[in-house]
């Protein structure tokens, strides 16, 4: 049997260097559109077969970057995702995307499954609160492929980070609200395991204490981001003595629990209640009552992300190092919020 | 160096078979736990290294199945996706997801990724009108792996297909306008060389035509799947001479571009214009005026192309043949088209 043509072959034939002819191949932007013509049509002449996987296997670059999200079907991470792929494509590189559903157990799956893949790197957000003490994580770690998280981190070392300024977002959430008059804000939090919402609970904390007012810990529930729990949570905070006048919730979807919750009590929202919630998601726009929250910047979080990637897959061999970008939270105001008008938001 | 040990060694000192073994350190549902613990614990005494990747290659399965969709900030497709995965998941299997943003050419590099990450099955729904066309498809086909697909289909011989029955969607959508009054009724259609837009298209125009009212092809438009694009057509439709009393759109996000406009220019829905949109995705119950539309049980549908995906693979060796598993569609109507109150819908 006549031994297989490699690209060394078709480099030879073409008078050019493999790596060209390898860029080539991988439709590398590199490349000049008559060269990759010229060397496909070559490698198809010469019975050039390429085996991606056994290249991958080689060079140890599948051009495949896997991406781990809690779920889908929120406009936050597949905003995210979009940012990251607007940014990979250019470069060669595919992007394949895994959900978790929240579950710890499917997260561990996630992270085998694209290691089996052969991903050159992974970027995620993450859903166990404390990932570093997993198996199939601190397996990761060891690997020599990038890790890069966004949005829901933990700090551990030599794990570059982009966020927003969570805190940031929720002081000046709060603070509005208390521009509007409330005093007796109560936060719809989350699991402050996770940093994202530790510091929005912290930042909310901050903007009550400066500004003088009370806080109180029982205002401050930690629940699922979801419609449903939110709705439960209002109907308890409505039945309280000395109910609340305003709501910073840390999602958007308890947000519109809370709405739906407060108007089914015949409660009128901003003026009784005033609601802000977190991630502008597309819902919080469209409904005749919109909803003011915080926009993460979702599709330049992913493509900074993206570019973290880049840099650490370039700069793999060298010294490991950590990257920490955080970014500028925008609080929108809406109607559920704006009790005065042209005053200070 | 000692020779590594195989699944065939842990098999001899537990004695089981190695297909048991396999199937331990593999996760699969059929194995025990007490058995799978003690398989994991010989196996780390041994030192036994698991490589999946090899093990891929070698048994032609990673148990990893890829998911292509259009877009996944989508509910309907995030739906689809999650029957998908509540079905494989305690199968044992694990799915990757890629999004073709509708654009061809990224389809066929996700179908390319996929085979690179050695998946053991596709399941998709085309962003391609004709992918059958295409070289990086038609090279898809030759692999024995199976191919499904969802909701946006071709008819192409050997490939599965799930969806919903668009027509009598479609059919029952016009009825329910025609029985609230409405007799200028236009059509927000999308590209027809997708079987899904045509069916909905047909589905329209048999119930005009069924209904004795004048079939009028200009009110007819072909648009893409936006919010922007509802809105621009829709100042279109209101501008002519004998404007439309009714929409039925192919598309939720069109409808409600369609809604943003109607109300923009003053005028009342559903007593001026009545809509109706497809897909019942969240935000067309959410709005103060719920929008009324056609559910296409999407979690069943991605629950049923999974079970196809297991049936295949079962019988992966053997004669192909194609399945056809049409679901029922099921209007339901609310307030963007409900003129009368308990009359037929």
């Amino acid at each position: 049997m006549p031994k297989k043509p490699t690209i060394y072959d078709i480099a030879e034939r073409l008078n050019i260097t493999a790596a060209t002819v390898s860029r080539a191949l991988n439709n590398n932007p590199k490349i000049s559109k008559p060269t990759r013509e010229l060397v496909i049509k070559t490698a198809a002449e010469m019975g050039y077969e390429q085996n991606k996987l056994a290249q991958a296997l080689k060079s140890g670059k599948s051009h495949n970057v896997g991406v781990i999200v809690p779920r889908i079907d929120n406009n936050f991470f597949a905003s995210v995702i979009r940012g990251i792929e607007e940014e990979l494509y250019p470069k060669g590189y595919h992007v394949i995307i895994c959900q978790t559903h929240n579950k710890e157990d499917l997260e561990i799956r996630n992270i085998n499954s694209l290691l089996n893949a052969q991903v050159d790197g992974i970027l995620m957000s993450i859903s166990n609160a404390k990932i570093e003490e997993k198996e199939g994580f601190k397996n990761l770690l060891k690997k020599s492929i990038p890790l890069i998280f966004f949005d829901r981190k933990r700090d551990i070392q030599d794990v570059s980070t982009v966020t927003i300024d969570d805190f940031r977002g929720a002081y000046e959430s709060t603070q509005h609200l208390i521009n509007q008059g409330c005093k007796r804000i109560a936060h719809l939090s989350n699991d402050r395991l996770f940093l994202i919402y530790k510091n929005r609970y912290l930042g909310y904390k901050q903007a009550i204490i400066d500004n003088g007012l009370e806080f109180d810990e029982n205002l401050v529930i930690e629940i699922e981001s979801k419609i449903s729990e939110g709705k439960r949570i209002t109907k308890e905070l409505l039945a309280l003595e000395n109910p609340a006048d305003g709501i910073f919730s840390s999602s958007d979807f308890t947000a519109l629990g809370a709405i739906e919750e407060i108007k089914s009590q015949g409660l009128k929202i901003p003026e009784n209640i005033a609601v802000v919630g977190f991630s502008n998601e597309p819902f919080t726009k469209f409904m005749e009552l919109s909803i003011t929250t915080v926009d993460q910047s979702p599709v330049e979080m992913g493509r900074i992300a993206a570019q973290v990637f880049l840099e650490e897959i370039t700069n793999s061999k060298k010294v490991k190092s950590k990257k920490e970008v955080i970014l500028s939270p925008e609080l929108i105001v809406r109607k559920s919020s704006m009790k005065l008008e042209n005053k200070f938001i």
